[in-house]
């Protein structure tokens, strides 16, 4: 049945069933900006030219995921779509000149790809992807500027920052696919560095480079800030001052090496005057993950002069722009922003995942939840009440 | 005559008829923003502990005198003033605890000492110094927050940039005198590593750290801007964009390395799509010396993605904030402050002192203009016409 259509069952798939056709599965829908999520049942093409087809096997959510849920930036605002970054799964086809994954492989999705070709690619100081890089604005594959994703009509339903992993099957460009060394007990929790985990580690590995003895602030306790806490601490950090609004996320960043916290709401005088005593003149390394220029700005005078280093990872939806004089440069202080951790997907993940296994970073320690796939409006809550670190979600 | 008046007559001093004593000398005056500087004599008082009276022998005039002298942020105004921060000397006579120079040591001053002791001093990785940094409100010593200069009335005359070189006499922390091996003929040109040469080479050495190959695009081409084009052109940079709205400029810089020169004023496109055209795709580093945030930001846009890197050095006296969203550091384009060429000048310019004698940077091409002291305003007024790089008075 060449190109035709294939019902997937769950739990139950031969890609030689599949290979090639037209697949049939669930995924979780968004009609618009905080509509729930809508279960239901899409048509899956198969891989075109360089690239490939994923059986997601568990995905969850990053607060990325819920910006775009709440259309906080106008312009990213596209209905229907299949939203979701973080995965992990298995190849069930590939299209035309992919050579570097096959059938059957384990695999993690990645936002930001590699493409190996492009300038920054073949540049070692960055991870950017003229190409295939992160893009919040990108809609259809850019092979042929089309979805892969339609709905029972056969209207198109628009993908999301190269993954939309929130269905069963999805189709990525191969610059988007890193293929994971890992046996079956490992899979389940290599989600987690399709993004949250990689993010935070690299962003203190790669971005910063936190060495023994750094002092770092860490803005915004989530899995991604924690992983910061994570990979500072794999660094020998000797004060990481976790800073959020939330007191509940204290005691889980102790165990991630967190050392001091501070709540804001609580404080009498400015944020940053705060970590500068703290810290003896300022921290070396700041880390923003709330997305508010405010809280930038504290971050930023938080470090120290002459050498403090503030990395931005938050989504900053709004269109107010950081406020910063230029002469304020002059007392020494730098900024630049990370993505996906610095780390070059395709050349760096396998070898990260491997030190996840050897136990350098947790990975057990950032799921928090567990839901079927149909759950999915339930793990958004989580998230949104600041109960979840990373829920994961079974397909 | 201890403490006694010691009147010095040009050409003629020696140090045993003057320490410890009040020398009435020549200095150049202002006393408000654009007035014509006067020339009349001052008394400069003893250094007191930690401080240094040097016999300044030449001074040159810097973009940061013309600023001052303009007044241009009402922050600084402070008059009665003596200006000036570049110049090279002899050390007359030295304070209490002074031990790394002595009476006739050749020196230059420096706008940004290095006490040597404070946190930011004891970190490679910087060369503000916390106790003795470039401050230009400060306008009195740090040991006992008076002035070391009196008018005929006995009324003081505040210090600038901890410098205060148009005079014939000045006072400064030891931290902000750096002893140079020079023979006599070369000690007048030793005067351009006060700050000009020292703050552009440096920038593209320390700062940006500029490699063989790179590509570097430098906004303004006064002495500080050539003065990167000659580091990077040390270094082995293989493009270096000028850009420049005095055409004249341009002849200049062909000597110092510019390979390309862009005059705005005759673009019909952005400054930054020229650059990004001219260079495949972005500069790796660009210096902003015209204190405009909308020509920072042209230079900042004129980057690479993913690792070009912007250098402020332009002094920004409107309060004008620099426009930047946050989301704009995702593209992987960095920025940060130089100071002095980021060189610790205790502990390394004694060293440049001597890569220049040997001719690694020509200090010489930097010298357009000389005349007598007396002439000051006339060379003022040949830096504010864009005819000289750099006029260097005799006093
Ligand atoms: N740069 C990247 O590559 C990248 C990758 C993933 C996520 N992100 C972004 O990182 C951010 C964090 O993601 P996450 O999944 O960890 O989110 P999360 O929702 O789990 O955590 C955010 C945390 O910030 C705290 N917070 C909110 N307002 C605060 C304030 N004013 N001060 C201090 N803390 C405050 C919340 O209580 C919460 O603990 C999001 O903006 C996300 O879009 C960036
Ligand atoms: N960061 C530091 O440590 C440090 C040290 C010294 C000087 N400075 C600053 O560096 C700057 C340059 O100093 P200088 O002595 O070389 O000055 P200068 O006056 O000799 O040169 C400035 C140049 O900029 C050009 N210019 C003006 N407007 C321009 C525009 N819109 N676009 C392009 N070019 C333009 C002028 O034609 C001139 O050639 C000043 O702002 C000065 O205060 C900083
Ligand atoms: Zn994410
Ligand atoms: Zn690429
Ligand atoms: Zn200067
Ligand atoms: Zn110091």
């Amino acid at each position: 049945m060449e190109n035709g259509n294939n019902h997937f069952t769950n739990g139950v798939h031969d890609p030689s069933d599949t290979k090639g056709k037209v697949i049939t599965c669930r995924a979780a829908v968004v009609y618009g900006p905080e509509e729930p999520f809508v279960l239901e049942d899409v048509q899956v093409q198969p891989p075109q030219k360089m690239e490939v087809r994923i059986k997601i096997l568990f995905t969850s959510i990053c607060h990325t995921d819920l910006s775009a849920w709440k259309g906080e930036s106008v312009a990213q605002r596209a209905y229907p779509r299949i939203l979701g970054h973080e995965a992990s799964g298995i190849v069930e086809s590939v299209g035309e000149g992919v050579t570097d994954v096959r059938e059957g492989d384990k695999v993690v999705p990645i936002f930001n790809g590699e493409c190996g070709e492009c300038d920054c690619c073949k540049c070692p100081k960055t991870n950017i992807c003229t190409n295939f890089g992160v893009n919040p604005m990108k809609t259809v594959m850019a092979g042929d500027g089309t979805s892969r994703f339609t709905n029972k009509e056969g209207k198109p339903i628009y993908h999301f920052l190269n993954t939309s992993t929130f269905s069963q099957f999805t189709v990525l460009d191969s610059a988007c696919v890193v293929k994971i060394d890992s046996d079956d007990s490992h899979l389940k929790k290599m989600t987690l560095l399709s993004c949250g985990v990689s993010t935070g580690v690299g962003a203190a590995w790669n971005t910063a480079n936190v060495q023994s003895g750094s002092k770092v602030a860490i803005f915004g306790l989530g899995s991604v800030g924690l992983a910061v806490a994570e990979g500072a601490r794999a660094r020998g950090a000797s004060k990481i001052i976790g800073v959020d609004i939330n007191p509940s996320k204290f005691s889980k960043g102790r165990t991630m090496g967190v050392t001091d916290f501070i709540n804001p709401t609580e404080l009498e005088k400015p944020l940053h005057e705060k970590i500068r005593e703290m810290s003896k003149g300022g921290v070396d390394y700041s880390f923003e993950w709330v997305g508010n220029v405010d809280v930038l700005r504290e971050a930023f005078l938080s470090t120290h002069e002459g050498w403090g280093f503030t990395v931005v990872l938050g989504i900053h939806p709004s269109p107010k722009m950081f406020p910063i004089h230029p002469m304020e440069f002059f007392a020494g202080r730098g900024i630049t922003g990370s993505i996906f951790g610095g780390f070059k997907g395709k050349t760096q993940l396998p070898h990260f995942a491997k030190e996840c296994m050897r136990g350098v970073v947790e990975l057990d320690k950032f799921i928090t939840h567990e839901l079927p796939f149909d759950k999915i409006n339930e793990a958004f809550q989580l998230l949104m009440d600041g109960q979840s670190l990373r829920c994961l979600l079974h397909l």
